[in-house]
């Protein structure tokens, strides 16, 4: 589904860890694109999707009823492109890209969707598994899609998430390769984590969650599987997006896969404390 | 708030851990009554709070918006009285106690609400903390209202909610007393299940959260405090009724406080997972 234009059009290398939200922000809405994998580290990046405000209700729901997916960290009022989430952020700009759907098709994917933006449009935010890399990366998971330059592999599985009214569709997830001596440190990072989608929803054989093949993710780019790595999926927050392609509403904008939205939201905010 | 009516009119000892949550709502839907603190072992409680659809959205978004107090664990479908987490369960009659409210203020406090249910209601269950009080039980934390054959005592605070469009209102709160070499595992065992509220909000000196005096709750029964036990608070699901009480709906059905609805889900269902 994704193509070489997805693909950064920039090197790993000149977007950096040591970024602020801020910045990063800045750099985006100024033209630049492509994954925000291993940006403004410790910061929570999350998922876009806006839709018409008589839709808002099923999205909320649907978000409610499918949180591993779906965890809501934000929702704006009708219209407004701002979010409590990054102070001065301009939703309809700030994302490195975007996508246009109109009737569950992909119709544009501009850098900037100031043109498209309606007075009705309710905006949600949601996390996204970048944010917990950086815990990954302390607990001794390498991150490949980020070694590899590339955007993390995403895939549509069989799993059907609990429908809302009119929004139903299949569960979305992301793979990490992760060698066995580092799956339970995997497991917990991730766990402590549950505002972005929390631990995987499966560990090994891809074909678990109907995957035929893990060198053809529909979204985002195939990483190198080492021998004896353990495929782990989490899930992911594009299924929203399979959710329109699946419910056609009339309109929503998302951001393009892999290319987040970076607030000034710290890790540690949605970390589970007390807990040794 | 509270008068004696809201006394337990059947002794602690004639409601039984060892009910299914079936029995529980088969006994509750015959009439009885009272807090459901202690009953049904292991098994997932929640709040209630019903309003009409054209609410439902501000209702949910209030939720998400206030994920401590309010955590949602199912939104049923308008007019419905039935919850995917309870087969057969009937939300109009199987709590033991409600509460109705027109334009925010309380006018009856009837055991069933079949006369008062409406086609255009959309019910929320929110997670309740009895449902941690086995964890704090194996953790060796009393819980004093069970102890002394109480309600739970719960507290409007002076902390604001985060509004959602009409609805505003301040934070609720449950507390217990815990032993100081106790506080470490009550916070652990609460926080690991943030479907139920989660970790308390405060521990320590009620005018912290401007509780003037533990002796005089808004809702529920005083519970004695141990010298030397410090009040541990925790956000409660009564929350949604006192933004009823500030925000004046024209209409809303919810549990009366501590009578909650019995669902069929473990607690471990919610309980975190892959945490050392």
């Amino acid at each position: 589904m994704q193509s070489t234009e997805d693909r950064p059009v920039t090197t790993a290398e000149e977007r950096s860890p040591y970024w602020s939200p801020r910045t990063a922000r800045a750099r985006f809405r100024a033209g630049l694109t492509g994954p925000t994998a291993g940006v403004a580290a410790g910061h929570t990046q999350a998922n876009l999707i806006a839709v018409p405000a008589d839709w808002a209700y099923e999205m909320l729901l649907f978000c409610q009823r499918n949180p591993k997916p779906c965890p809501v960290l934000d929702v704006t009022d009708a219209g407004s492109p701002t979010t409590v989430l990054a102070e001065g952020a301009d939703l309809r700009t700030d994302l490195p890209r975007y996508r246009v759907w109109q009737d569950g098709e992909l119709v544009d994917e501009p850098t900037d969707v100031r043109a498209y933006w309606r007075d009705d449009l309710v905006a949600f935010l949601i996390g996204c598994s970048f944010t917990f890399e950086w815990g990954l990366v302390r607990a001794g998971v390498p991150i490949r899609h980020v070694e590899q330059g590339r955007n993390v592999p995403m895939y549509i599985t069989d799993r059907p998430c609990r429908p809302a009214g009119r929004l139903s569709g299949p569960m979305v997830v992301s793979m990490r390769p992760v060698p066995p001596r580092r799956l339970g440190a995997a497991i917990k990072e991730s766990s402590l984590l549950p505002a972005v989608h929390g631990g995987p929803v499966h560990c090994g054989d891809p074909a678990g969650l109907g995957i035929a093949d893990l060198g053809r993710p529909d979204f985002g780019d195939p990483v190198t599987v080492e021998e004896g790595e353990i495929p782990v999926f989490w899930a992911c927050g594009v299924t929203p997006q399979a959710a329109v392609m699946a419910s056609r509403p009339p309109f929503a904008l998302t951001h393009a896969p892999g290319q987040m939205f970076l607030t000034d939201a710290r890790d540690e905010q949605y970390r589970l404390v007390g807990i040794d």
